[in-house]
């Protein structure tokens, strides 16, 4: 990975390129359906309200709406989810709908994002670059032991990615060029934004992010600065 | 310290709590002020420059100018000093003094911060409530090996302590109510601030910050809910 040799931080993506954000939503969702009597699969259940992501996070980008944290959005998405599935509101307490929400602060980081992160850390700053919000980032670190130096990203630039000040505000909140700064992301068009916006680009090949029936993302899509099956392996091309 | 039992998060501030600036500034200075004939002690030199902190951070306060980062600030303040011993600037570059600039970027923990920051993780989340920007907040932690959770504080709220924002948008950024957040201090002036917002207030006793000679901040003002002589002292007290 030469075109590295200058990167001072490397900006990770999070859900799904360092936690495993379906397995974790459908664990903390199914004992909530089990007594609330929804009938759908917990790992569907997880699809169905991570698929209401970007659409959320797009009223936001558009201006149809100021920016509000993940968790406001995630939150709004949840109901959707269970509105669908026409579920007795009168009958879920608010503090229910909060606990489970909380699901996405919750989740297993890959076998080998650990160890790649804190070999990583040796040698460049390392930090969510995610759509995250501080919170949640915070307690998703502390709950998986992700070793972090700092928490930049979406409430850092008060937009979500891909827009530009996304990438931007957060390289400049590192005190560095975007040159400086590489992308780790396991979706190429998180990769495709940051490197318009003039950061270096790493993707990491997640081909369980959305089970085993997984059809995007298989496979980098552009000539990527680097491209990895692991965080270890993005440790072990970076000599850390 | 059983008024602490509910904290999440322990805030920090940093300059004179964690790390050393004084001999870390004058460390840096000594080569500069040798070279171009600034004929000041480099310990002076460091407490001029540092005395020029408040004052700069007033006009920010006071709605005089816009919200700017400490690094400007400390830059604007080292070529007012610098004026003031009547250097010629005509021989200086303005990389030497943004390299100047970066020794509040290489300060030294003293003897117990990395210790007891390490412990004092295991159970709580902690991160900088300082006025510094992110960027150096980060360098900082690097270089000095400071295991931050997270960094909030002045670049975050977009003021800088003791205005109640700092404090409150803090809080808010890590998620918690301001009585779940202990602001951890070696400054009776900050603890006093972040009391009047909700907080919990640790005093750590740091009698060399100011050198041999100092006269401020050497004994707990009030009955703060911690008051200790050490980030590892104050991990015993937490059972950490």
């Amino acid at each position: 990975m030469a075109r590295l040799e200058q990167i001072g931080f490397l900006g990770f993506d999070v859900f799904g390129t360092v936690v495993d954000w379906r397995n974790g939503v459908a664990r903390a969702a199914a004992p909530f359906l089990q007594q609330h009597g929804v009938n759908v699969d917990p790992l569907d259940f997880a699809d169905q309200w991570r698929g209401l992501y970007q659409p959320s996070m797009q009223r936001v980008r558009a201006g149809e709406r100021p920016y509000v944290t993940l968790d406001v959005l995630n939150r709004e998405s949840l109901e959707t989810v269970l509105a669908r599935h026409e579920v007795d509101f009168g009958s879920i307490s608010d503090a229910e709908l909060a606990e489970l929400n909380k699901a996405w602060e919750r989740l297993d980081p890959w076998p080998d994002s650990v160890a790649g992160l804190t070999r990583l850390k040796r040698r460049f700053s390392i930090g969510t670059l995610s759509n995250g919000h501080i919170a949640g980032m915070l307690n998703l670190a502390k709950f998986g032991g992700l070793p972090w130096d700092v928490i930049v990203g979406a409430e850092i630039a008060g937009t979500y990615k891909p827009m530009p000040q996304a990438y931007l505000k957060s390289a400049k909140a590192v005190g560095l060029a975007p040159h400086c700064v590489a992308m780790v992301a396991a979706h190429n068009a998180d990769l495709t934004a940051a490197r318009a916006n003039g950061f270096k680009t790493v993707f990491v090949r997640r081909p369980a992010e959305h089970g085993p029936g997984q059809t995007s993302d298989l496979t980098a899509e552009q000539d990527w600065d680097g491209i990895v099956d692991s965080l270890t392996e993005a440790a072990d091309a970076l000599d850390c």
